[in-house]
């Protein structure tokens, strides 16, 4: 009983069972698709991208761990029993997108692209150079990851601003919240940074029409957008149309509407454009096992589950 | 009387001109080389890579300011009037170079050249990513800049070292200074940033010998260069042996033994290295001037010079 079952796809399981076995060699341990054993054995699914129907196997589930920030891929499942979905929410995740964003602020700030392309022509020129302090970052998703997104930037030196759902409020950033919130936001916005989740409020929220409301003229001359959420919040062909036509000045794209992204994809080439393949915060086994056996641990001892999704938001 | 000189090479004095005169319409000021009126007038010189000589020829002469972090461009001038020279320490500068500091060291430490070599062949593979905290910076120069480099390395997640010509402690680095504590910190250093100044002392330091004594396989797999501080402490045909030879699995430089860098330079089309024109913290007038006439304006009220340049130690 209280078997713990790793489900995932997409991604190999050894790394995740080698590290339960390190931490935790007393567990009853089962790996999806070959190693179930007696599935009423299962308290607990370690998931991501779980394949449809397997959690419903298992009658005595108590718990589903998402291995990963985001949740989404658990709700994809028809057959997703009733049983606490829980997000993880984790330093080693946490500082890993705070890297990340930091680094690609960083990079449209200090017009990295210009300067490679410079390089490449041999030219020696020195462009204008805005403070930190003359540039607004605005991120929509103010949670764990968001907030502390927000710390560095502002040691950093630059303005920040914030949106998400519902109202939050963090000291020395600017926050907006739900629908009424967003133009307000948008206009301050000289780097946009989405770390939203994928819901069906964010379905598609990066269109054509709210890049348009992004601060126009600004220090920079120009907005950018980084996406290290998820890709359903995007629509690309809205995002390659305000680049073209000036709404944009660049883009990051660590998520995308389909993934690993299609070779045919214009955005591999095009010149404004920066892709990486979702990696802004991987799920690394080494970190990642000690917090939901903690979790696991907690709950057996008659505590509560941490960070239960909640359905009707999901996340 | 106490008239100001603005004497600077290489770049306009216009702007500078313009914000003095902005902020102390009242002062007398002079303009290197046409307007320099009645020399036994001026007080004060503001420069940058001043004409050999031009400071000698006024006899009244109370400071020279430098309106660059660095001082050596002062030096260099034979007939320098023995008056005291001062640094500018400036906040703005300062935030400039965190800014570039903690962009390169991102760049190496996220594999950002690997994922730009990837998206032009349009391959989406998510390689190895180690976390900050297993990868340690290490900064040569605990002045100001330094300083507040370390703290943004730290705050993402880097283990921090730091190195400096007398003792220093900073909390949460290991901290080593002079000669013989140069090996202990280099064995350590997974991301060599230099901010070092350019002085008898530092010249060629930054050599193949120097370079062999960095951490060899680390977390990110070899060791990287940052050089932002002056070109004088580096010596280039070593820092490309060093990269043909794999000592070095990377470098970003902002500074050149000559600058502009010659196009006939390797480092420009070599594929281990960034480039950028000395920008790394600009110099921008409307930051400064209101630092420099606080001096003046503190030394004329009977107060001290600040961060007046040791001639000895050469910074």
């Amino acid at each position: 009983m209280n078997a713990i079952l790793i489900a995932v796809t997409g991604t190999s399981p050894e790394p995740w069972e080698r590290r339960f076995r390190t931490l935790a060699p007393q567990r009853d341990l089962r790996v999806w698709p070959d190693r179930m054993g007696d599935v009423r054995d299962i308290a607990y699914a370690c998931v991501w991208k779980p394949a449809p129907g397997v959690l419903a196997r298992c009658p005595n589930l108590k718990a589903v761990l998402s291995v990963g920030a985001g949740v989404d891929h658990v709700f994809t499942d028809p057959d997703l029993p009733p049983v606490p979905v829980v997000r993880i929410v984790d330093a080693d995740l946490t500082m890993r997108m705070g890297e990340y964003v930091v680094l690609h602020v960083l990079m449209h700030h200090r017009f990295q692209r210009l300067y490679d392309a410079q390089q490449r022509a041999r030219v020696w020129r020195e462009d204008r150079q805005p403070a930190a302090s003359a540039v607004t970052v605005g991120i929509m998703g103010l949670g764990v990851l968001g907030r502390h997104a927000a710390d560095l930037l502002r040691r950093i030196g630059f303005s920040v601003a914030g949106w998400s759902r519902t109202a939050k409020s963090l000291e020395g950033v600017a926050t907006f919240h739900g629908a009424d919130g967003l133009d307000g936001f948008l206009a301050l916005t000289d780097i946009l940074v989405c770390l939203l989740p994928s819901t069906p409020d964010t379905k598609g929220l990066i269109d054509l029409a709210l890049l348009r409301k992004l601060k126009r003229n600004g220090a920079l001359g120009g907005p950018f957008l980084i996406n290290a959420g998820r890709g359903a919040t995007q629509v690309e062909a809205d995002i390659l149309s305000a680049l073209d036509d000036g709404t944009l000045a660049g883009a990051t794209l660590d998520v995308f509407e389909s993934e690993p992204l299609s070779d045919a994809s214009p955005l591999w080439t095009h010149p404004k454009v920066t892709i990486t393949p979702h990696n802004a915060a991987a799920s690394v086994p080494s970190a990642l096992v000690r917090n939901m056996l903690a979790q696991i641990e907690r709950f057996e001892a008659g505590g509560p589950l941490q960070h239960v999704v909640d359905p009707r938001a999901g996340y």
